[in-house]
């Protein structure tokens, strides 16, 4: 199973395939050299660290591995100049693939340290959580967090080729689990009718016993919607924005509310709820609102949402930097696969939509 | 006058016009908001920042300043830090344009910083040195310099459109003019033949009293040749290698000796000679060695570059990041206005020609 992401010359493809499979692949992407970096995080390096070295050795490849310590705090600019230092001491050329094994902490770290390391090195990504797999991997956005705000310094910079081991999804914590899926049911909204439609049918073997079969199809067809968009939008000038369906608010509750009392997935499942409901005062006839907030209600969120001030989300959304000029960007949907962006969404209509949001 | 950069939806223009055209240029290129940033040194600044700040204030832009200090020392991760620390506090969005008013410092600095600054701000090139004008601000290299190396974290990063002001060279140092000088006889030794006849014709003119016209005339055939080069291959894949020519003894010996012993412009100037010697070696009828050593000797070089030992040089070479496996990789030139790329000189043949460069 494989998809294409076409940038032209900057063109790749998403393999779901084995670890075991990625000398294979990185002879076939044409990566040359007998030298290669391999970034990592403790918690991944302790499963997959020691077999892939392996692997890479057995096909020739010398490899430095670097392994930062896990969690959002390691994408910043200390633990970046310290794998700058590290990559220029052990000794690179501009030929040297880094290969990113991880969540999207390793993913964006790793992938803007290769982004600028001698101006661009071939760029591997091996993302071993959901949320990754189906969304930070693909489309070539890598950063590291400021004081001001998350993912504020970075690069678009595209991979020569991902692979996404569905096995390393096993052993991946719930609350990691439910993060990706807000984003699966997020890509289905915006862009796969049939993908909605494979969740409303098989949500309990997706979401509760996770179902090897029907996840890597899902998984798919989700990595296949994002693909598209950022197909027809790689530098996020356009059409790009509908990924951000659910994040205007999902953002603002994350920063509200302190980042990690909702973990990234529930802010999404909730600020979805939010733009489903703006979303149908507008299109009341062509959106489905009950189907769609089933199945958004299905995604598990701890804790209380309306704790979070509304005045105080308002206010971070109007900072986000994704805003231009004066008026706040949310992402609607027309109908079920269609999203646009507008500016036209009143203070008033957007409490009332985070009420809804915070209803059960 | 204006010279084209042609790299497809990033292709932009080189204008050799007043600093007093920069806000027309700006509303011409299609740049947004309302908020600029402006990244300048304390020289160039005490010249060019009050006029250039007034004339934009006057086309309706907020601008914030920020004035580095000037010299080498500036290109390093706690002044890009800072620089990122002062554009997120002031508030940016992806609209913001960046403008980089000085030398090639301050334009490697600020041009990185656009370039991962919320993935990538507008970029607006006012190089103020001739080096820079002819050289750093056409072809998108951004970077800062580490321990282990300079320029090794950047990226290619391209200008919404540069403004070269020729006024800014009449007050330039000796130094830093001839550091300029040096690359332009090399864009002319490969890639013009007409513009090397220029400089053999008008030698005195051009360098020593700085004759306006012919001056002007010099740089944008200069630039012309760094465009038609930077646009066939944009990320140093292949053919951009040429610009290296001189290079490679020159970054050795600017290392080997120490930096700032020799200016760039001195080392290149004796790295271009050891290149002619090899060069003519291997083209001997197709080569006037005599006529293009009498320019290259025009260059003035303080010091005597025969004080850097050849087996130290060597090794430095053999670091440079540009080697791919274990050869040392020469620019060489076939004829007047044409080079390549070779692996083929062995060490005893690159120790002759360091005596050749040295040799008066």
């Amino acid at each position: 199973m494989a998809v294409s992401v076409d940038l032209g010359a900057r063109s790749y493809t998403v393999h779901f395939r084995s670890l075991s499979a990625v000398p294979a692949l990185m002879e076939e992407a044409g990566l040359q050299g007998n030298r290669c970096l391999l970034v990592s995080d403790e918690h991944v390096a302790a499963h997959y660290r020691t077999p892939l070295e392996r692997g890479l050795t057995d096909a020739g490849w010398a490899v430095h591995t670097v392994v930062l310590p896990p969690g959002e705090a390691t994408k910043s600019a200390p633990h970046l100049h310290d794998l700058y230092d590290e990559a220029l001491e052990w000794g690179i050329d501009r030929d040297t693939p880094l290969l990113a094994l991880g969540g999207g902490v390793v993913g964006d770290l790793a992938g803007f340290a290769a982004a600028t390391l001698l101006r661009g090195l071939p760029l591997v990504q091996l993302p071993t959580s959901l949320l990754a797999q189906v969304d930070a991997s693909v489309g070539g956005k890598t950063a590291i967090n400021h004081a001001v705000g998350k993912n504020l310094i970075g690069a678009f910079y595209q991979p020569q080729f991902v692979c996404a081991d569905p096995r390393t999804l096993d052993t991946l914590p719930m609350d990691e689990y439910t993060s990706g899926m807000a984003e699966v049911v997020k890509h289905a909204l915006i862009g796969d009718p049939d993908l909605f439609a494979d969740l409303e049918n098989h949500l309990v073997p997706i979401l509760s016993y996770r179902d090897r079969e029907a996840v890597a199809s899902t998984i798919e067809k989700a990595v296949r919607v994002k693909a598209e968009i950022v197909g027809a939008d790689e530098r996020e000038e356009g059409r790009r924005a509908v990924l951000n369906f659910g994040h205007t608010f999902a953002h603002a509750l994350e920063q509200v509310a302190g980042y990690g009392t909702f973990s990234h997935g529930e802010a999404v499942a909730l600020g979805m709820r939010a733009g489903l409901y703006l979303s149908h005062r507008r299109w009341p006839d062509a959106l489905p609102r009950e189907r769609i907030d089933h199945v958004l209600q299905a995604i598990p969120v701890d804790g209380d949402p309306s704790s979070a001030p509304f005045p105080a989300l308002y206010e971070a959304m109007a900072a986000d930097k994704k805003n231009r000029g004066d008026s706040i960007r949310f992402v609607l949907l027309r109908r079920l696969g269609e999203a646009y962006v507008t500016g036209d969404v009143s203070e008033a209509e957007a409490r009332q939509a985070w009420a809804f949001a915070c209803s059960s």
